[in-house]
């Protein structure tokens, strides 16, 4: 009986065994495949991009998706925790790419090169806590366009935020505004304000969530967890909460503390430079909305509330996570209107671009710390694609997710072979074409198929078509026929 | 003095920090970064791959670079070793995808499709030894066309093989040796030979070895090695020198041993469809060369002697090394031509294709089981590149690395405003345009930069065009000027 009692649960667990799905079936956490739609949907995009970047001379290259786990050490401030590692398995330490702006810096140092207008779109992964629904992943691709070399000053710069609004322009996302800073500008208010040198990079990754949370949650970060003088907060708070355009740039290099700051100075004087450049962009001007009454003070609130609105808008409060910053930073949001399709509290809008100027990290790999300038512009485009995924789902179009020009069919049994042979013509002329990969399909099938998939042509083969030498070929929406 | 000492080491040990390089400069053992130039030709060739894929009807899908881990275990048999795996950081463990058609089935029974034709170009990551002179690298490229569901027999096989002639033809890489054959054959095979079943793979793993080693090395693996016996590996040598095309499948499926054996039977079956196809395609014909006088019998130095020689060729040596296929399997080579230019033994081509049926792979993820089969083809393009690049490096061809249709420059100092503007409005008409990043630039080296770059057009400012409000247009290469 104990023999027999074995075998039995051999056999359950062999059974329990196969019943069971042998695992997960899912993609890691934080990415997601994108199907045939979608990546239709994803080439509109890129091709509007790469449309602008190649309309602005820009090369491209292109990077491994690992990097030596040193070359990305110490670049992104607090936010390395986030960077993923390749399991030691022998040989060098490896990490996946954070952006793609420390391996262009490392490309340059490497290559000896001090010139250069490039562009690299390429996916990046960042261990953060993903929320996809409002496009924010593990694995995301990021559009870049750099600008390195020594030139005179801000006038990359200023392309750079032309490109930006050429593109959110083209995108036809709906409102948007680029809110620009300069890292000089911070770090010269903070000494104005008495944070302490060493307590500089912190304290700008606190404004630097000003997006996110109000200023008293700021300010209490900066006063509890990070040490620094309630006194100085407040001197703080009073400089983020100032933004507009050439106006108060000319206040600011008045302002009495502020203008007695070097690094201040020379970030307003280059500030001031930069919207004169972006002014004859023709991109200073205000867009005029009229859906409010009262006018608030936030400007992505001014925007959504109808008033008269500037695309691009000097904001103390700006200040970006990345350490390697050292001059002009710069970020795009979109503005939701009434009628968004997206399910979002207002303000909690995202940001889909994003830069500034780097003069410090291609010295950093430089042996004799020789510094190449760089300025360039990040297009994040996860959260550009939700918001095209959306709009193609509330319009009517039906997106077509291939290119096939006409459908080789028969209209009677046994013409496989006749059907091979046209089919391989018209591929051998360059022609789009399908088969159903049957031997004996049905004509309303093979019409169905057309219907399903958007081919516009029918070449059928018959009987009487054999005979006569000819094929006719049948428009699918008019069902004319030649 | 003891503390002055201590002093000046302490400064010399911070000097000497200062002077040595921070790191070793480079990208990751067995990847490379892509210089402008190199992407220039890279996207040439994806462009043609690309274009035929659409040809054939092809949609798009992309899948992530990472996979959980245990979606890539069990699927590539000897090779597993080579995955890269992520460093477990908490929470899922991760693998680098080593081909793209793991993740397709996994993208299948995920999704619960069962039908469709699509392709993906991307990136995987083998931790092989790399032989980057000879295009063989850790990181590189894959573009797969893949055709799952249940159809008539062979069709999908043949088209696949119809877009290795069709993309190997187009890219005009020299001669080519598409080899095809079937697992069904080979297990056929080893049955009649007398390989116990359970040694089916690792033989299998042998013969696959058979394209960079001499027979006499592969028999001494498989008897010394896997234990088989010495009969068994004479008989299989026998068999494994066998290529040829319709004809030699009529032979098989006479052959005594072959013919009684089921699977053998099958494969041959569908092997003789599949020329049968392939004929109406018109790419089994023979390609005529005339450089040799004896004609030896390695189907790749016939090409090179030059004798009457085909371009599909069914040979019982291809093995392939992949657990997962099920049916015919294909791989393509290039056959070196006596004006070539990479110095490289006869014989030791590279294959730049290869791909096969697999018709069990997407049930391993599906919780029932349920199959979904597949054939498809998977263009190696990393070789693909080289032999480009090494033909444009050959050739006088200047590449164009960027598409700037129009420099806007200057005649005069003082000009920045009006060039900005100008060059603003060419980009809002959609026109490309650069202009030198510096207040005043001299017109010569404005000029110089059109010819190094090969910008075509320049627009000139310049005091009286102002003045008579116009442009000057100028051809670089003519000096014509409107």
């Amino acid at each position: 009986i104990a023999k027999e009692v074995a075998k039995l649960l051999e056999m359950k667990a062999q059974l329990g065994d196969e019943g069971k799905p042998k695992f997960v079936l899912k993609t890691p956490k934080g990415t997601r495949d994108y199907s045939p739609k979608q990546m239709a949907i994803r080439e509109r995009v890129f091709s509007a991009i790469i449309t602008c970047f190649k309309r602005h001379g820009a090369e491209v290259i292109d990077t491994p998706v690992f990097e030596l786990k040193e070359t990305l050490t110490g670049k992104y401030g607090e936010d390395s925790k986030l960077i993923y590692d390749l399991k030691d398995q022998g040989g060098e330490l490896l990490s996946l790419r954070y952006d793609l702006t420390v391996p262009f810096a490392r490309y340059l140092a490497m290559n000896k090169i001090t010139n250069i207008k490039r562009y690299h779109i390429a996916k990046v992964y960042r261990r953060d806590n993903p929320a996809m629904t409002r496009g924010r992943y593990r694995e995301f691709y990021q559009c870049d366009f750099d600008i390195a070399g020594q030139f005179d000053p801000m006038i990359p710069d200023a392309e750079c935020l032309k490109i930006v609004h050429e593109i959110l322009s083209e995108l036809q996302l709906g409102d948007f505004l680029i809110k620009v800073n300069d890292r000089r500008i911070l770090d010269g208010m903070f000494a104005v304000c008495g944070v302490p040198d060493s307590k500089f990079r912190t304290i700008c990754s606190s404004v630097d969530k000003l997006d996110k949370m109000p200023w008293e949650d700021v300010r209490s970060e900066m006063v509890a967890e990070k040490e620094l003088s309630p006194e100085a907060a407040d001197r703080i708070g009073e400089y983020v909460r100032l933004h507009g355009g050439l106006e108060l740039i000319e206040q600011l290099l008045q302002d009495p503390k502020l203008s007695q700051n070097k690094l201040a100075k020379e970030g307003l004087g280059d500030m001031k430079l930069l919207f004169e450049y972006l002014t004859l962009f023709g991109i200073t001007g205000k867009v005029r909305r009229c859906w409010g009454q009262e006018e608030p003070r936030a400007p992505q609130l001014r925007v959504l509330m109808g008033f008269c609105v500037p695309q691009i808008c000097f904001d103390l409060s700006l200040a970006r996570g990345l350490d390697y910053y050292t001059g002009v930073i710069f970020e795009a949001v979109l503005v939701q209107q009434e009628n968004n399709h997206v399910e979002e509290p207002v303000g909690s809008v995202g940001s889909v671009a994003g830069g500034g100027r780097y003069d410090g990290l291609v010295g950093m790999f430089d042996p004799k710390g020789r510094k190449v300038p760089c300025v360039g512009v990040s297009i994040g485009i996860e959260r550009i694609f939700s918001i095209m995924e959306q709009k193609v789902e509330a319009s009517a179009e039906k997106i077509r997710t291939t290119e096939t020009q006409v459908l080789v069919a028969s209209a009677q049994k046994k013409l496989l072979e006749e059907r091979l042979k046209l089919i391989s013509e018209l591929w051998d002329a360059g022609i789009k074409a399908e088969m159903l990969y049957k031997k004996n399909p049905k004509l309303l099938n093979q019409l169905q198929y057309c219907e399903d998939t958007g081919i516009p042509l029918v070449a059928i083969v018959g009987e009487q078509e054999l005979k006569d030498g000819v094929v006719k070929l049948r428009v699918v929406a008019t069902r004319e026929e030649v």
